[in-house]
Formats: C-alpha cells, structure tokens, sequence
C-alpha cells in the first residue's frame, strides 16, 4: 500500500494504473476509520481494479464551534486499518494541499435538499462536503466512489451533484455498520462516555420499533402510511432516555429528501441526536 | 472532424485518445465563431495532440433581460471554422444534455474578484460560467484548456476555479483579436450596425492613447503610475462618441483584479461599453 501526501504522486499513481486500463475507486473519509470505511474499502476492491482511500478531516464542513479540531485523528492505525483490507493508495494530504492559499472557489448544491435534516443545523455543512469531494474527484479521477448509507443526506447530495456537474462518476452507497446494541458505527462514538454509550442504544431500538410498526402499518392499496406516528413513535421512544436530546426526527421522501405525509417503499426516515455533547445520526429506508 | 452532441461520445473519444497516450485540448465556446476563436484552436492544436471544441451558448451565464435568446447562433458555419483550423471533435450539446432536469448544482468563486469590473453590472455571470466550464472540464477531461484574453475577468475567474479546485488542468491565455479598425473581435459585433459598428472604433482609440500616455508616465523608480489619469484619459475619449455609454472604465490589481490606485507592469486597464443596445468588453495588460 502506498501512502501519498501530494495530490501529484495521487494523479501519477492513477494516470500510471489508467494506462494500464485499470478501473479506480475512490473512499473519502475523514479517518478514525471503523468497520464502516473497511466495508467502504472492501466494497470498492470487489467493484474497481485499485482503490485509493482519502484520510482528510475536511474543515470546511465544519461550521465554527463544531468539533473540527476534536475529531479524532489517528493516521498509523488508519493505515492499519486500510492495508489489511487491501486498499492500493492512501491520500493523506495537509489542509494547505486541499485548500491552496486564497482558495475561495466552493461547490454547491442550491436546492432544499440541503435544507432539511442536519442541513437545518449545519446550513454550510453540505457546500464543504460537496466542495472537497469535488476536489478529491479531480485529483483521483476515479470510475466510482463509495459513500456510507449512514450519512444518507450526505450520500443523496453526492448523487445530485455528481450527476448535476456531469462528472461521469458512480456513487456507489454501502449499508450502515451496527455496533452488538444496534449502535450506528461512527468516528463520533469515540466521543462517549461509558454512561453515554450505553444511552446511545436508544436510537436503534426506537429505529427497530418503527420498522415493525411500519411493517403493519404500510397501506394494502399504495404501500404508504402517514409519517407522523412514525415520527412521534420514535421520539416518544429516544424520549425515555434522559441522555438523549433530539434534533430531529423527519420522515422524507427517499429521492428530494423532502419532508413526505405519507411514506412508504424507498422513503427515509432519519433522526439526529445528542448524547450528552455528542451529535449521533442514523437512518433508515423504508421497505415494503 | 467528428461532431458530437452527447457527453457519452466526447467521453469515449476522449478516453480512446487517452489510452493511446495522446494530450488533450479544450476550446470552451459560445460559438458564432470569428478569428478570436480560430486562434484558440490554433494555439491548442500547437500544444495538444488532440482539440475537443466545444459550441454551446451557456444560459446560467446570461442573467434576466440579457441576449441570452439574440445570441448569434450558427453552427454549420461554425463547424466549417473548427474543421478549417484542424479541431478534432466538436462537442455541441443541447441544454437538457448539460443541465439534466433538477440540476442545482453550481461552482461559485466567492472572492472580490467576481464582484469587480462586469462583476458589478452581472453578479451571477461568473457563477454561470464557473459552472459550465466545470462541466467542460469533467467531460473532456482536458490537459490543457484555452481562453481569450479578451474576456479577462473570465480568464482570471477560470485560472482561480481551476487552481482552487484541483483540476490539474492548465489554463491557456490567448491574445485578442482585433478587426482593422482595432475593435476586439466578439461575436457580440454582430450586433453593430453600420453607425454603430464605426462609433465602436473608439474603444481602440482610447486604449492605443491610454498605451501611449503609460509609455510615458511609468515611474522609472517603481514602475508604476497613479491609475485615475489614466482612466480619465480613457473616459474622455470614449466621451467624444455620442452613441457610446461607458459602463466602467477601470485600471485593477493583474491578480486579484481588486482596484489599483497605482498601477504597472501585470496590471490591467478592463472597459465596458454599450454601443446602442450592444455591451462591448476590452481591455489591456499594462507592460513597463
């Protein structure tokens, strides 16, 4: 496995594996990687001939006061983590290889898709991420790149602008990763306290009661059924736990990510919550 | 030549080429193409192995009332121009090609840059044309693409998007193209007619005094000049044409295109005229 810094070595490596004909896939992550960005890694390995995974916590999706210099960093076990599931090329680079001196150029996404869910708190959030992937695409050039379901906002965004700007890229979204308790994986559960940990189980148990509740609930005739006891049942739920404070918990519709009356097949629900000063997201698709 | 109207040819023509190991150009155009442009494709044939043109009138870059719907258009002459010149591949896309229903998604230089010169009359104009550009870039996946000095403020806008943005592609400067008379050569001539087209002589005139008056006027010991002279000098004699209405006369840093009280070598001298109904741009590179 190779390790580069420098945006140069990346095009080099890759413009040497495209005159091999070789297909790329790209991982963008922002390390403290978990068995989530391995399945990201091992998921790009079965799809494309080369993989190179980005470790680079991106600070301009980080709105001030946010957690951008306690996210937690840990590179040797990273490279750890990413050798032994095989990926070819580490990019690893400094702030200022991202972000040349007087950098001012930003990518993004002007619709309302990025104005529900964790866009309502973090309103610069999806304009940082779409900008640095955008980068991460021009130096990678890759065939696919592959994002957790997890971030689901995240990932519906990529898709839009990766389609909008015509970059002739795949996106490729991979299955959320649980801890034994249900427990989205995530580099913020680092953040936990035991007490907190144990607390943070809140949200998946509500999630598996929403689906059985949605599994009786799903109209016969168009498969649909009102959000809103859905919704409800769920923050009544993550409501029992005195740790737990709710951002939001939104039903939308699984294409504009538009808050939706009625779901069914293929919407989203996702919910956002803190945990002591921890901000936890997770989600899950609606299915028949 | 080959003409393609969907990015899926220019993409496989592109990666055809590429597998071969041969260099790529770009000449993003509107088309209505004159020598300005024929110029760009000569300088990307001197430096590329293969030239991708491309033909497209760019609607995000044209605001509410502007000529978006009068802007020249003929494609067969054009086509004659680039197949003269040696131009291998003429992208022409429609705009459902380049702008896929719901696409929200836009590049934005948000730098005093953009708000300078005909920044201040067509405040989102760059944004329009940061956009299209990108979308140029992913399709044709350029080494190297080339712009006319003419548009200035676009030149600069594009070297910075391309920069901030890690495209790895190099952006080219051509010199203007001027008619006998000294007007810089734009499709927008067209839209002259016989009084107008002699009137927009001036342009030149006061450029050519404004050349003459530097010559003598830079500081031998900075090599600079207070600008406002200088501007002035232009203002008056384009003053001197009734059917000219002067939208800037503005003497600005090379770089930063922020204004220059004093300017020298690098730096630039950018107007903006209506002649009538018509909008003419020209400009100069003071050099000691």
């Amino acid at each position: 496995m190779k390790i580069a810094t420098t945006i140069k070595e990346v095009r080099k490596q890759v413009a040497d594996w495209k005159r091999e004909g070789l297909t790329v896939g790209l991982v963008p992550t922002m390390g403290a990687l978990h068995e989530g960005h391995a399945s990201l890694v091992d998921t790009a390995k079965e799809q494309c001939d080369r993989v190179v995974t980005s470790v680079f916590v991106n600070p301009t999706q980080f709105a001030a006061g946010e957690d951008l210099d306690a996210y937690p960093r840990d590179f040797d076990r990273d490279c750890g983590v990413l050798e032994a599931h095989g990926c070819d090329l580490v990019f690893h680079p400094s702030v200022e290889e991202m972000y040349p001196e007087g950098a001012a150029t930003f990518v993004e996404l002007r619709s309302d898709m990025t104005k529900q869910l964790c866009g309502k708190s973090r309103p610069e959030h999806f304009c940082g991420v779409c900008t640095v992937v955008s980068k991460l695409f021009h130096i990678a050039m890759p065939d696919k790149a592959f994002f957790g379901e997890k971030d689901a906002q995240q990932l519906a965004v990529i898709r839009q602008m990766t389609r909008d700007l015509l970059f002739g890229i795949e996106i490729v979204g991979c299955p959320t990763k649980r801890e034994e308790d249900g427990l989205a994986k995530s580099s913020r559960n680092a953040y936990l306290d035991a007490e907190e940990r144990k607390a943070a189980g809140i949200l998946y148990q509500a999630i598996c009661k929403a689906q059985e509740y949605l599994k009786e609930h799903l109209d016969t005739e168009d498969g649909k059924t009102e959000s809103q006891p859905v919704t409800e049942l769920i923050k009544d739920i993550i409501g029992t736990e005195p740790l737990a404070e709710i951002d939001y918990v939104d039903a939308v519709d699984g294409m504009s990510l538009l808050p939706a009356d009625r779901i069914g097949d293929g919407d989203l629900i996702a919910l956002a919550v803190n945990i002591g000063k921890t901000r936890l997201i997770d989600n899950f698709t609606v299915r028949k």
